[in-house]
């Protein structure tokens, strides 16, 4: 018998794996969390029928969700990730030399317990870390009080339905700015260029009223919707295109490079277009 | 009754599309060719089960295969090229203000049929178009007697197995390099980096041989398995890195643009270390 799984990534087009075994099923407070294991992608996670992360091309999401904005920060010491309960993006965070202090706060913690019992290889610096501070909490409720606290803060979000519906809204934002320093730095996963356009189009524009920088960029993930995905930056003070290339530090990656991190925000005309 | 058409893109994962209708089918003498009409990417051209272009993200992969080496040319008059039935990549060159001559070889007669009568916005430059001339020819066997023709030669070929297996070969890249002029400059299609490694070390290799400047770039396709592709350059005397982008004419495209010329050869590092 074989087994494939389908994720409908719109109405009309879907990605389809093979798999060898389900690991693990359940119904969380907040959303259906599967692990399934791929036969091209490895273990895989899934949350409410999305492809959430997978063992073979999680390397890209999370590096590039945590390296640029790291490495545009002179002095990024203290980091809050938000979502990311499966610990890719702390991982990342935590290879930085300068970083001190990572908090993940994940509102679901039974992704944090899948994570690390199917994921090591994700999860790893979840535990045993002395840097990483762990939260099982609502991190819109996180950030509300916090004034001036970090130099980066990374949302690491499910789609924009469901639980995550409030990450994606101009509030949030202005709460994100509050919660850093003075010169700090905010990322957001933005979903797709070819799929997502209008989304991408208003999260742009908030961000942009709420930061003086706001940039763009791009990543490639063959297990997201069209393989293309986008990233947003909101930065008080410090220009990601403007960094020094030749003294970005050697780290530990299989995507992100000191070579790239400027060519990412050099975008596809049509995506650009969406920026106006 | 809903119809989905999918297309297993390695043994165990694929892309599934739904689809609207079958507009054509034939077995020619060279592959079977279909053209469905999907949902989310408009019509599609399938051959040997296998997605070719498609209506809404065709844009990307005939603007990339041709205007960066159009680009980086000083002066590319007379352009071939091999494969490219459709049209797109023709449609493409025509549009560059210094080219004189556009020559396509392509060996199926029916592909080229089958896209003037059902992608007409693809095959557009195929008919009435004074720069260009369409042959029904192998390409392999058309450039081997040329001697310093071409500027450019774009080889635009479907996946190296079946027709075109001769044209990722290191005796098809010499005959590219005779038949270019003495600053000539070629460009392959080379699959995807997540699921072709192994071709696309080999092909880098071999085009590095023949000619002295060898250089991989990439750019995001849904359509095309796992969504990011790669193109291989060789060039005898221009290096796409060192253009003037300011000097880059404005050109028709969604894609391609002139703020890009550059950074689509700066790789993620797992790309870069295929190359090594």
């Amino acid at each position: 018998m074989e087994l494939w799984y389908t994720e409908k990534q719109t109405p009309t087009v879907g990605i389809t794996c093979k798999i060898s075994r389900t690991l693990h099923t359940e119904q969380t407070e907040y959303q259906d969390l599967a692990v399934i294991d791929t036969e091209q992608f490895g273990r895989m996670l899934v949350l409410d029928g999305m492809v959430m992360t997978t063992i073979k091309d999680e390397f890209v999401y999370h590096e590039m969700i945590s390296h640029v904005a790291l490495n545009t920060h002179p002095n990024p010491e203290n980091v809050l990730v938000i979502g990311g309960g499966d610990g890719g993006a702390i991982r990342e965070v935590v290879k930085h030399p300068k970083v001190k202090k990572a908090t993940l706060v994940e509102i679901d913690g039974k992704v944090i317990e899948a994570s690390k019992k199917f994921l090591p290889e994700i999860a790893a610096a979840l535990d045993n870390n002395a840097k990483v501070k762990v939260l099982v909490d609502d991190g819109i409720a996180h950030v509300r009080d916090k004034v001036g606290i970090y130099d980066v803060i990374l949302v690491d979000s499910t789609e924009p339905i469901g639980p995550a519906e409030g990450l994606f809204a101009l509030d949030f934002y202005r709460s994100l700015s509050r919660a850093l320093k003075e010169d700090g730095i905010m990322v957001a996963q933005t979903e797709s260029p070819f799929f997502n356009a209008n989304l991408i189009q208003r999260v742009y524009r908030d961000i942009a009223e709420v930061f003086p920088i706001a940039k763009l960029y791009l990543a490639a993930i063959p297990t997201y919707p069209s393989g293309l995905w986008s990233f947003t930056m909101g930065s008080k003070r410090w220009d990601p295109e403007a960094v020094d290339e030749t003294k970005i530090p050697e780290l530990d990656t299989k995507y992100y490079s000191a070579e790239m991190h400027k060519a990412v925000f050099r975008l596809p005309r049509f995506v650009r277009a969406l920026l106006k």
